[in-house]
């Protein structure tokens, strides 16, 4: 792909196929949606993205997004302010909102400790999360992390550094998926339900 | 995916997710990534995205996407002015320029006849084709569209307009591919390609 007939397509390209999982081929064929559509249509795609960008912030307590000072997570006088839920990113925000199962308030930590991708923990809200585990108002962090090696080894410097404010730190339960069949269950997540079963009354409480 | 944080957030998401095999939690991936990048940069992308729509133009000539009056082939006084090629998209241009095959000229159809898609006659650029076949310059008019129904009703339209302004008319050559194995090869291509044999010295001229 080059050759470009214009030096204007060339360019709405590569600025595409700057995105991740985009390459050129399926950035000249948003291109060439794009300039089917209406002006209207554009101008309204473009402006919503630089609008995101420009006055988006992040929420002051847990680094959540949001469009105000305070998420509405943590606006929200409902919610149990002793429980904290540590996730990598939004998207995991709205995934355990989705599931309607927990009640408690969020830390968003904008990534996890990866040297491979250059991520250390510098780059992470791990200050702020102390802050709130020094405040004294808090009872638990859950750590909803990957279970990949980047996800334990945060887990691991969470752990250090958060066990001092004497609060309870538990993770998400690790075992076989709601519907998965034990024969095709993968061996570590096989061995680790069987070592960390739950009692039979618990179920369905 | 619902439960978005952010409003800003959500209709970047619907932005995003009303582009071709763009889904939501591809949107959302993309969302998260601009809000990563800087300011700058996503000002970048929305300008050139805008300057593209409000910008470009359409070669007066062909039909192909330009950035002035006359496309750059057009333009091209080493191209033979007699042949002309007929294409669905500026994608296909594209493509058969990068082959270095051919020198002729182009004209770029907008689309093919697709009831299914509303896609009809008067939706794309015959008119101005017809006027190229009677100008008197043009000696042969070579179709060159998908091998799909519409793709061959197309071709039955426009052989049916142009047939009386005395052109030579023909379509590229169906057949097996380069280093594809007969075994694999589908039964109307193999049948096509025989029905259609080549001369053995023509072969590599």
């Amino acid at each position: 792909m080059d050759n470009y007939p214009s030096k204007l397509l060339e360019n709405a390209v590569v600025e595409f196929a700057k995105l991740p999982g985009i390459g050129k081929k399926t950035a000249m064929r948003l291109v060439l949606h794009l300039l089917k559509c209406e002006k209207d249509e554009v101008a309204l795609f473009s402006s919503t993205l630089m609008k995101l960008r420009n006055e988006v912030m992040f929420c002051s307590v847990c680094n959540n997004i949001s469009d105000n000072e305070v998420c509405s997570v943590c606006a929200d006088s409902h919610r149990d302010r002793s429980l904290i839920c540590v996730v990598e990113s939004i998207r995991d925000v709205m995934s355990i909102e989705n599931t309607r199962q927990y009640n408690g308030l969020y830390h968003v930590l904008g990534g996890i400790i990866s040297p491979m991708n250059g991520v250390g923990p510098s780059d992470l809200k791990v200050e702020l999360l102390e802050q709130r585990a020094a405040s004294g108002s808090v009872a638990e962090i859950i750590l909803a992390l990957s279970t990949t090696m980047e996800g334990d080894t945060t887990n691991f410097y969470l752990y250090r550094k958060l066990a001092k404010y004497g609060v309870r730190i538990s993770t998400i339960a690790r075992g076989v998926s709601v519907g998965d069949e034990l024969e095709y269950t993968d061996e570590v997540t096989l061995g680790r339900s069987i070592i960390n079963r739950t009692p039979f009354e618990t179920i369905g409480s």
